[in-house]
């Protein structure tokens, strides 16, 4: 399954959900991660997400499509998730 | 067509671009837009990218899927783009 995730937390709380979500999935571009995971995969990252966020502060979005080839991406500027740039 | 936009740019850009995607889509989270685009449409979102963003510095991303039901979204948190918390 394909999932796309993006969060807006406090600032304190940033440097602990970033590494937390690169554990599983890949960065790419600020607060927006993404990558193939299994169910029982996105069950552990949405697990980390409710014990790792204050809820009344903070927003995250699991987007998950059955298929990658359902989801079309298309970069505009600079790539940032890679190591170097394509574009 | 489902459109997902994610960008991440310059602080003096931040405000243009927002605007500029507000008047096409709903506006989600932080630097989040999604919406139902036509393809037309999502053309006219893209011209207005290439044009208000600096591409060596910007990145913005769009996702798209055929059919909206092939996407599903879960929020964590607070659900920022509504003007109530439904959760």
């Amino acid at each position: 399954m394909y999932a796309l995730i993006v969060y807006d937390v406090e600032v304190k709380r940033v440097s602990r959900i970033h590494k937390f979500l690169k554990r599983h999935l890949n960065w790419v571009q600020n607060s927006v991660f993404e990558g193939e995971l299994t169910e029982s995969q996105i069950e552990a990252v949405r697990a980390g997400l409710h014990r790792l966020m204050v809820k009344d502060v903070d927003s995250a979005m699991i987007y998950t499509a059955r298929e990658e080839r359902w989801l079309n991406k298309e970069v505009i500027g600079r790539e940032r998730g890679k190591t170097t740039n394509l574009l």
